[in-house]
């Protein structure tokens, strides 16, 4: 079947990346010094450390905290500009090298893996927090800065950005792959917070999803471009600045821990909640399994049974009727008294532990390796699914903690894996495949926040159907028509 | 240039039709059998009274509510499925029929046109009320739903869908629009609030924009086609149904009218109104001249000065402190007391005379017309553009009473103009571009909520810049290879 295609595109077909070290070698003189030309063009764009082709920085950046794994990328880049983004970029196309971007490798779908090789695109060097407007709650920023880095930039102005995946992502990151996390039940996900997007495109093209410089708070001027490359996970462009909203820091915040005798009366809680309008800013779900863990990691003492983590925003005053219409419900559905944790430091004790629920999981079973697992569904379904999926676990003999971002539906099970072990890993694997197949029965999504990276090609295609998928195929080949985008992410590979 | 195209691309090209019944006379018997053999079809798929060819019909889906006028569909279809829609386009496809979706005609920039004659499809025969989730706070609609009878639909439920752009229009029609209006300051636009589409394609295939039947609160499942599909104003496809997020309805409402010594004093309480963390509900500006014309025309007496109309939702209590922070905000900046409107009737008035502030411009000079601006610019910005506006308006001897959503930035000159005076109308023409360029100076849109339709593709251009257009018109011909769909709108013909 490879017979009638030109040799470029059968090297690409198959995988390969004339920059590959595994070919330099064996190549002829004159792709020797094919590959000195590009490397030099590179050196000549972000200078002789801006490029690098040691091992241990290109397995760094060939691999985020999942436990997919792929080749490396063939050489790291660094750029210091959107300019200098866009030369290599050109350099790139012009070569048929396939182009990955790297923020902090934090995802969970192997969104960074050099599937084909070709040239990582590590933004780190583009730090700068930019255009900060306080009047008009929005702010530009760099790859290189973090969810964590913006908010201590942020420190003393009065705003804050909310939107918290547990990891410190970049934020350009955070776009890429449509993040949301903890607080996303009031202040919305990367979808709903990302005002304007500067992005380089595959030819070195750069474009402005809403116009340059552009930041009003709504827009109708033609195509939502901005929410396009939001989640488009690396495979249309390269993110290389994020204007966002920003929110005034709330008067108070408490947070607050309540056990339920069951998992259908912390959701049934959950719904009413929402139900009667109460703004909460955060309601985490955790199971018996997932607190014990917490507990055991975390160094506390809360009973091991289904357990909601819940967090109020407001005025003094809107908290209080906040907390007692909560408390009201929760007592009404057989939940136990608030645990309280007003002070900042006990707050952020509570909050830590849930964000080490991942490292909490792992210390289960010391030398194993974590898996997420992330559908969303209709919250009226979530008790059934939450349900059925432990007795999933159970049945199979699977470590899987469930917590859960309940307000909207999504939770994941931990899945801690012996990495030594192809059995369990295999049967991890058709777990997570029922638990996605569960979720898309009961009209939800085999991914509320994570994205389909290289782990979830096959069950989107479920998910979204022929058609639907065709339609994202040819979204790809108008914006990325040579498939140099990180590819083989998101969209299966074309069967040629 | 024609000379290298074929035949079909040049009738396409010059805005002819071959069902347009000027044509019909001078043509061949072939081609009359042609016609003949589409309109059979077209009866054969949506019955005899699914197909009108009158003068009348055509004319009034030819035209929305604004000044731009072009020639009217060349016959109008009513189909009552998905399927009866597929079928018609599948037609319309094979004979390169340009398609025009219509909803209620509400929309204020010519989206309806028939620029290219062709095909109107009229979905008021969809009118479904389908899927009601209470406890998911979600709803599908078929196309022919306006937001008055979904609200009606929903009454006893607990439950409304708050997007209001003052038009009972149609929801579907809202988000191929991205509609917005008064409440978007809360509760977001289409934009935030459509969790899917089902869409039928320029070739007949119909799609789910987030998978058949899915209805995740947040997702990461790949491209967000249900964004592209938001704001594409049928040039893309045809939204044949809406899955929407819905509220539950506050405890309490209250509203509230307060006059201002200066445009500046309004802006600047809308600002710490928000900055404070005030959730309020709706915050609408009136300049003296809208406010002069809301008191003749719903025989109010209200202060002839800068105005703000305020409506609060929440809990009695959380009311009550909304109120009283808005409240000190307003008399810091010079507002008079607030003038209370807390029964449901004196808030209908209220809201009312806003939604009637279009008849009330139009009212300032009778057998005028009336065409809205609809810039919309980073908060801080307000003040400056709102005072240069008005002074461009008096200097150019024009009537354009101003009112917006100051929350979001974006607001309206209602300018009313003779439809018998073309001088005037080239005066407001050249109005309305230098206010469009004076946001977009100041990092704004052309549009907040109207969208492009016919009368903002120039400055579409300018908004984005010519490499952000060229990624717009690659994802229409991705989409829509025939330019069928809706042509002429959103994007620049092509010259040929």
């Amino acid at each position: 079947m490879l017979l009638g295609l030109t040799a470029s595109r059968r090297v690409l077909s198959h995988g390969h990346c004339m920059l590959h070290r595994r070919n330099i070698k064996s190549e002829t003189t004159a792709r020797s010094a094919a590959v000195d030309s590009v490397l030099l063009k590179f050196r000549s764009i972000c200078g002789e450390d801006g490029v690098s082709l040691s091992d241990a920085v290109r397995e760094q950046h060939g691999k985020d905290e999942s436990v997919h794994r792929c080749r490396p990328p063939d050489v790291v880049v660094f750029p210091r500009s959107v300019e200098e983004v866009s030369a290599l970029a050109k350099v790139c196309h012009s070569h048929k090298l396939p182009i990955i971007p790297f923020g902090t490798g934090t995802g969970l779908e192997g969104g960074v893996g050099a599937v084909k090789g070709g040239v990582c695109f590590s933004l780190r060097n583009m730090d700068q927090v930019l255009d900060l407007h306080q009047e008009d709650f929005d702010v530009t920023v760099e790859p290189g800065v973090t969810r964590k880095a913006l908010n201590a930039y942020l420190r003393g102005t009065g705003l804050w950005f909310p939107v918290d995946p547990g990891a410190d992502a970049s934020l350009c990151g955070m776009a890429a792959t449509s993040a949301s996390g903890t607080n996303a039940v009031r202040y919305g996900t990367m979808r709903e917070n990302v005002l304007n997007l500067e992005v380089v495109l595959p030819d070195g093209t750069i474009i402005h999803t809403a116009g340059k410089g552009r930041r009003p708070r709504k827009t109708s001027a033609g195509y939502n471009l901005t929410n396009l490359f939001v989640g488009s996970e690396g495979t249309l462009g390269i993110i290389t600045k994020t204007t966002l909203r920003l929110y005034g820091i709330p008067e108070a915040m408490v947070s607050a821990v309540c056990s339920f005798p069951s998992i259908q009366s912390a959701v049934d809680s959950t719904v009413q909640v929402l139900q009667a309008g109460v703004p909460i800013a955060r309601i985490e779900f955790l199971d018996d399994v997932m607190i014990d863990a917490c507990n055991r990691f975390s160094s506390l003492s809360y009973p091991v049974t289904p357990t909601l983590f819940l967090e109020f925003h407001g005025s003094e005053r809107s908290l209080e009727e906040q907390v007692n219409t909560t408390e009201e419900i929760t007592q009404s559905n057989g939940g136990a008294d608030f645990q309280w944790a007003t002070d900042a430091e006990t707050r952020n004790r509570l909050w830590k532990a849930r964000h080490d629920a991942w490292y909490a999981a792992m210390a289960l079973r010391p030398g194993c390796k974590a898996y997420a697992t992330d559908v969303c569904v209709p919250l009226s379904r979530l008790p059934q699914i939450i349900v059925e999926t432990k007795e999933d676990l159970i049945e199979n003999k699977l470590t899987g903690p469930i917590a859960g971002h309940v307000g909207d539906g999504n939770f994941h099970c931990l899945m801690v894996v012996d990495p030594n072990d192809p059995e369990e890993q295999h049967r991890v694997h058709l777990f997570t495949e029922r638990l996605a197949r569960r979720a898309l029965a009961m009209d939800g999504t085999c991914t509320g926040e994570h994205g389909v990276g290289l782990g979830k090609r096959t069950l989107l295609c479920e998910e979204m159907g022929p058609m639907a998928m065709r339609v994202m195929q040819g979204l790809k080949d108008a914006l990325d028509p040579k498939n140099l985008m990180n590819p083989g992410k998101i969209l299966q590979p074309i069967e040629l």
